[in-house]
C-alpha cells in the first residue's frame, strides 16, 4: 500500500558470500521445514468447485445475488451518467426490483414475506457488494436498519403494521439514530420522546441544532417513516435511549413538525439520499414506541423486563448487531472485486520491455508486483472464512429459541465482540486493497469508466459508519479485558474512563496465563523447553504460526492490564491512564482479531477434502499467516518469539509463497465468482 | 492508517513488576539521552515568524498565491454544484484570471511576460495545492507542462511565436505523450511524425488505437495547441521521439484530421478536461518541431547534437523534470490542508464522556489519537524541508549558465534522482495522511461540503502521473546502483532487465562501504567499538537518527548489488533476476529517500536561529526521526543495529515526544499558512 516504512524488506547479511544468493533471498531457511525452493509442484485449481467451497451453504441465495447483479448490471454506469436526483431513484427503483425476487428480505419473517433466514440475508447482503454499492447501501437501510428495527426493537402489533410493506419495499424508512454532536456515543443522543398523557402520543422534539439526525439514509428523498432514537421522557423522568416510529413523508409531502434537509454531495455512494431532520414537537400515538424491551401504559407507567437503563439500551444495540457484521462482509466482498481486476490486468499487462524476443515479461511475474497483491488475496481469503464463522455465529444466537444459550447473553458478547472486530480488520482491507489494486492499475484505474473510482469513494465511509473501527476496536478490547462477565453489558458502551479505573487485572491474568500459554505450546511443538520452541517448528506448520498469535495476543492482554492497574494505582488519573495505553489497547484489540481470522483459515482448511484446491489454500493460509507475522516481526523478535534468523527465513518464504501463489493467482480471484458483468474495466482486462 | 499491521505496539516485558509501568511505557528507556519523561519544557510557537521561517525565500510569491487563493475560493464549491462542463470554463477562467496576477507564469522567461524564476515557479505551484486541485493541474498542464515544454524543447522561433499568449493564457495547450499502450514507457510511444519534404511538412498519424493519446489535459475543451511526442521519421528513417506542436482547435473548432474524445468521468479531478486524441495524417509546417535537441533540414537532412538516440530523448525528458517536483510539492502542500482540518477538529472535538466534571478531554489528549496524526505531521514538515532542498537544486541547474558545472550532466541526474524520489515519498504521503485525517474526523469528512472527499478523490492520481512511484522508485535505485557516470544517462530509463545484466557490483561497492561507514560513524559518537555503537548514542542526537539510515541505505544498496551479480553469474536470466530483487531494489530507494528526507529535516534546523520555535521543531525532527526507525525496526534488529531494548525504547521515546508536540500541534499546523477561507470545513472546525 502507500506506505513509506519498510517493513517488508528481504535482505541478506553482509556475510554472505556472493553465490549463496541464489536459492534463498534473505541468506537464511534453516528450520522452514519446506525449505524456500524445495517444492515445485503447483496445484490446477477447479474454479468452480473453489467457488462452490466458498460459497458454502448460501451458495443458491449468492447465485441468485449474481443473477440480479447482471440484471441490473446498467447500474454501475447509471451512477456515472445520471443526475443525482434520477440516480437516487434510480437505485430506489432498482432495490424494489430486488425486493421482488426475495434477495432482500432474507432476514425478516416468513410470515410477512420475507425469508426467515439471518444467515442467508447477510450472505445475499455481502454478494450484493460485488455491485454498485449504492443499491447495497440503500438495501441495508432499509432491510436491516429500518426493517431489522423495526423487527427487533418491535412487537407483533409493528410487524403487522408494517412488515409486510418493508419487505415488499412499498414502505421505505430510515434508521434515525446519529446526531449531529453525537456520532459514536449514542447513548447520549439529545432528540427527546415526552409521553403527554392528555393526547396519548409522544412528542418527538429536536432540542437543538446538534440533536439534528445527521447523514440519515432513505431521508432526504424516499424514506416514509423512521425509527427515531430519542431519550424518552416520561410524566418528567428520563428513561434512556428508545425507538420511536416517526413518520416523515405523508403522500410525498414532508409531515408536520419534519423538517429535511438533504446532506449534500459526498465523496460516493451518490445514490443515496443521505438527510438531517429536525422533529418540531411531531406527535406520534403512544404505540409507535417500539416496545420490546421498554413500553409506556396508557396512564403513563413506564416499564422494562431490563432494570439498568445502560444495559437496556445495549441490549437493543445488540440485536442490530447484523448491520455490522453485513458491513464488514460487504468490505471484504469490495476488496474482491478490486483483486479480480488488479490481478487479472497484471496477468496481461506487460511490463515495458520483453527480456528476450517473444518471451513475455507479464506485470504479475515481477516479485514486487507479486509482493502488493498477493498477501492481500491471501487475506482476503483469511477474512472470507473469518466472516463465514462470524455469519454462522451471527445465525445460531438469532435463531435459537430465547432461554437456550445459544441466544444468551454471554453468546451475544462473544458475537458483537466478534463483530466489532471483524467489521473493523474487514473494512480496513478493503480501503488498503482497493487502494493498492487502482495504483497497480495506473492512471487507467482513476477513470470513472473503470472500476476503482467508484470503489474506492464508495467504500471509504466503511471504515467509519456501524462504528467507528477505532471505537470498535476498543470496544473488542474491553471484552478481552472483562472475563466477558456482567460488567460488560452493564456497562456504557463506550465508558473506557470508568472501566479503566474498575479493571480488575487479577481476573484478567487468570485468564490470560502466558507461562500456561507456552507449556501447552511446548505439547504441541517439537523442540525442548520453552526458550526454544519458536525455533525448531517448521514455518509453514498452522501450530506454529497460530502459536504466534496466540502467545502475542494473550501476552498483550496481560501487559496491557498490568500497565492499566499499575498506573491507576500510582494514582494517576483514569482518563490519563487511558491516553497513555490507548494504542497498546488497540493493538491489543488487534492481535486478537488477527488470531481470530488465521483460526477461521486453519479450522475451514481442516474441513476440505484433500486435493489440489486444498493444496492452493494452503499455500493462501500460509501466506497469510506468515505476511501477518512478518509485517509484527519487529514486535516477535522484541518478545523474544523470533531470532534473526529465523524472522529473515519469515520474509524469505513469504517471498517463497508468492511465487508458488502466482501461476494460480488468476484461478484464485475467479473462484470469488465476481460476476464478468459487473467488474466493469473493459479497458484493463478486456 | 488503514492497516491492519501492528508495527507500533508500545509493550513492556512481562518481567517488569507492575508499578514500574509508570514512568516509562515500554520498560525500557535508557541510554535515550533525554528520559522519555524528563522535559516537561513546552515551547512557545510564534506561529508567524514560523510561517515565515517554511516560506523561506519565496514567501513573497506565497503570499501573492494565498491571496489569489481567497479570491477565488468559491471555486471550491462550484467544484460541488456545477456540470462538469460549466466547471471546467469556470476552472478555465480561474486560471486565466491568475495568469493576470503573473501568479502562473514565474518559470517562463521575462521576455514574454514570465518571471524568470524556476524556483519561484514551484514555490507558487505548491502553495496552489492548498485550493482546489482542478485548477492546479490545469495550471501545471498549460504553463508547466505544455508552456514548459515550448520554453524547454524549443527555440527562439517558438518563443517568439506563442511564449507571450501561453504565460498570459491566452493560448491554451496540451503536453500530448501518454498513449493508451504506453503509459511509464514513454519512449516507446507509437504515433509518428514523418518528414514531407514535399511540402516541407511534418505529417503526424497515430497509427493504431493503442497509439491515442490518452488523459491528456486540456485536450477535451480548451486546448488549442498540443506539444505531440512522436516517432520522428525522416526519408524513411526513426529517430526516436521528438515534440511537434500540432493544432488542436482553430477558431474553436477541432482542427482537420484532429479527433478527440472526452476521456470521462474521473474519480477526482472533474474540472480539468482530459481526452484522448487521435492524428489522422495531421500536417504541420516543417519549423513546428521543437528543435531544440535535433532539427531536420529543408532539404530532409535529420542532425542532432546528441548522438545516442536514447540519451537524447532523455535529455530532452529531463529538461522537463520541473514536472515532477511540482507534483511532489503539491502533494506535500495538501497534506498539509488535511493535518490543519483533522488537528484542529482534534483540539475541540471532546471524546465520548469527559472524566470529571468540567474537565474536556479531547480528542488530541488520546494517546492513540496522537500516534495517528502528529508522526504525519512530523514527516509533513521533513517533507516540506526535503522539498525545499530539491526545489534550491532546481533553480540551481536550471538557472545557471550551461558551462557551468551546476547544469552539467552530473547535477542534472542527481537532480533527477532526487525528484524522482521525494515525488514518490511525497504523493504516497499525501495519499496516506489524508486518508488518516479523513478517518480522525469520522464520518463528516466523507460529506462534499467538508474538505476531505475532494482532497481524496482529487489527489488520488499524483500517485501514479508525472511517473509511476513503483516506477520512480526504481530509476532513483538503478542511479544508487551505478555512479551516476554516463551509463546512467546513456540508459534506456526503464531499462532495468538490461541493466541488471550488466550491473558492476564491484563499483557499487567501491561507492558504499558499510566498514568504512561504520568507521565513520565511530568517529562521530560515543562509545567503543563498532559493535555497539547503537547502544551508546543518545536516541535523541541526529547524528545517531542520521546514522542509521546511512547504515541501512549503504547495507541494502551493497546487498542488492551482491544479490543481483551472484543471480547473474549463477546463469540466471536477467528478467528473472530483477523479479526477484525489485522488493530489494525497491527497498533500498526508499532507504535512500528517506534518509536524504532526515538530512534536509536536520540540516534546515541546524540554520535555524534559537529559541522556541526552534525547540519546537526539534522535538518534530526527533519524531519523525524516531517513528522512520520505528516503521522499520525489524530491519534494524535484523542486521544488528538495534537491540531488543533500545528498539523498545524508540517505542516509549516516539510516545513521549507525541505528547510533547500535542500542546504546540495546532500551532504547527497554522504555521503551514493554509488560508482558512480555503479550508473549506467549517462543519468540523468552524
Amino acid at each position: 500500500m502507500a506506505d513509506e516504512s519498510t517493513t517488508a524488506t528481504p535482505d541478506e547479511t553482509t556475510e554472505t558470500p556472493l553465490g549463496a544468493a541464489s536459492g534463498a533471498d534473505s541468506g537464511a531457511d534453516s528450520g522452514t521445514g519446506s525449505g524456500a525452493e524445495a517444492e515445485t509442484y503447483s496445484p490446477q485449481v477447479d474454479v468452480a468447485s473453489l467457488q462452490a467451497f466458498l460459497d458454502g451453504r448460501y451458495a443458491d441465495v449468492r447465485d441468485l445475488v449474481r443473477g440480479n447483479l447482471v440484471s441490473h448490471a446498467d447500474v454501475l454506469v447509471d451512477a456515472e451518467a445520471m443526475s443525482r436526483d434520477d440516480f437516487r431513484d434510480q437505485v430506489r427503483d432498482v432495490v424494489v426490483d430486488l425486493a421482488s425476487t426475495g434477495q432482500t428480505g432474507l432476514g425478516l419473517p416468513e410470515a410477512y414475506g420475507g425469508g426467515g433466514d439471518v444467515g442467508a440475508s447477510v450472505a445475499a447482503f455481502e454478494t450484493l457488494a460485488f455491485g454498485d454499492l449504492s443499491v447495497l447501501t440503500k438495501v441495508g437501510v432499509q432491510f436491516g436498519l429500518f426493517g431489522g428495527a423495526i423487527l427487533q426493537l418491535g412487537t407483533e402489533k409493528h410487524h403487522e403494521r408494517w412488515m409486510a410493506d418493508i419487505v415488499a419495499g412499498r414502505l421505505l424508512g430510515s434508521f434515525a439514530m446519529t446526531e449531529r454532536g453525537h456520532g459514536s456515543d449514542v447513548a447520549a443522543v439529545e432528540t427527546v420522546a415526552r409521553f403527554d398523557p392528555e393526547t396519548d402520543e409522544f412528542v418527538v422534539t429536536t432540542p437543538n441544532d446538534a440533536a439534528r439526525k445527521d447523514y440519515i439514509g432513505n431521508a432526504a428523498r424516499h424514506g416514509e417513516l423512521a425509527v427515531v432514537f430519542a431519550q424518552l421522557e416520561v410524566a418528567g423522568e428520563r428513561h434512556g435511549v428508545h425507538a420511536v416510529v416517526v413518520p416523515l413523508r405523508v403522500d410525498g409531502e414532508l409531515a408536520p413538525g419534519v423538517r429535511i434537509e438533504d446532506s449534500g454531495d459526498k465523496l460516493g455512494l451518490h445514490g443515496v439520499d443521505n438527510g438531517q431532520i429536525w422533529f418540531d414537537d411531531v406527535r406520534v400515538p403512544r404505540e409507535n414506541l417500539l416496545d420490546r424491551f421498554a413500553s409506556v401504559s396508557a396512564d403513563g407507567v413506564y416499564s422494562s423486563p431490563i432494570e439498568s437503563r445502560g444495559r437496556r439500551f445495549f441490549t437493543m444495540l445488540g440485536t442490530l448487531v447484523q448491520g455490522r457484521v453485513s458491513v464488514g462482509g460487504a468490505g471484504i466482498n469490495a476488496a474482491k472485486v478490486a483483486l479480480t481486476i488488479a490481478i487479472r490486468y497484471a496477468d496481461r499487462r506487460r511490463q515495458f520491455d520483453s527480456p528476450r524476443e517473444g518471451e513475455e515479461q507479464l506485470l504479475l511475474d515481477y516479485g514486487m508486483h507479486q509482493r502488493r497483491l498477493l498477501p492481500l488475496l491471501a487475506r482476503t481469503y483469511a477474512l472470507h472464512f473469518a466472516q463465514e464463522v462470524l455469519v454462522d455465529d451471527l445465525h445460531r444466537v438469532f435463531s435459537a429459541d430465547p432461554d437456550h444459550p445459544d441466544a444468551g447473553g454471554l453468546a451475544r458478547q462473544l458475537l458483537e465482540s466478534r463483530a466489532a472486530g471483524t467489521k473493523a480488520l474487514g473494512t480496513w482491507h478493503a480501503t488498503r486493497t482497493i487502494q493498492e489494486c487502482r495504483e497497480a492499475c495506473g492512471g487507467a484505474g482513476y477513470m470513472s469508466r473503470n472500476r476503482f473510482a467508484a470503489l474506492k469513494a464508495d467504500t471509504d465511509v466503511f471504515t467509519t459508519f456501524e462504528g467507528d473501527n477505532h471505537v470498535l476496536l476498543q470496544l473488542v478490547a474491553k471484552g478481552l479485558l472483562t472475563d466477558y462477565s456482567s460488567e460488560f453489558e452493564e456497562m456504557d458502551q463506550f465508558g473506557m474512563v470508568r472501566f479503566v479505573a474498575g479493571l480488575a487485572v487479577e481476573t484478567v491474568l487468570e485468564k490470560t496465563n502466558v507461562h500456561k500459554l507456552l507449556e501447552r505450546i511446548k505439547d504441541v511443538l517439537p523442540g525442548g523447553s520453552s526458550d526454544e520452541w519458536d525455533q525448531e517448528a517448521g514455518l509453514l506448520d498452522p501450530n506454529y504460526q497460530l502459536a504466534m498469535l496466540r502467545f502475542r495476543e494473550e501476552h498483550m492482554i496481560g501487559g496491557v492490564a498490568r500497565r492499566i492497574q499499575g498506573r491507576v494505582r500510582n494514582g494517576e488519573h483514569p482518563g490519563e491512564v487511558l491516553s497513555r495505553v490507548q494504542d497498546h489497547v488497540m493493538a491489543t484489540a488487534r492481535a486478537h482479531v488477527e488470531r481470530l481470522v488465521l483460526e477461521a483459515f486453519v479450522d475451514k482448511l481442516a474441513t476440505m477434502p484433500e486435493g489440489d484446491d486444498k493444496v492452493a489454500l494452503n499455500l493462501l493460509c500460509d501466506l497469510h499467516a506468515l505476511s501477518t507475522i512478518e509485517a509484527d516481526r519487529a514486535w516477535f523478535m522484541e518478545h523474544g518469539r523470533l531470532t534473526v534468523q529465523r524472522s529473515k527465513a519469515i520474509t524469505a518464504e513469504v517471498n517463497a509463497l508468492c511465487r508458488k501463489v502466482r501461476p494460480i493467482a488468476v484461478d484464485l480471484v475467479d473462484a470469488f465468482g465476481v460476476p464478468k458483468e459487473v467488474l466493469r474495466a473493459e479497458e484493463l482486462i478486456g
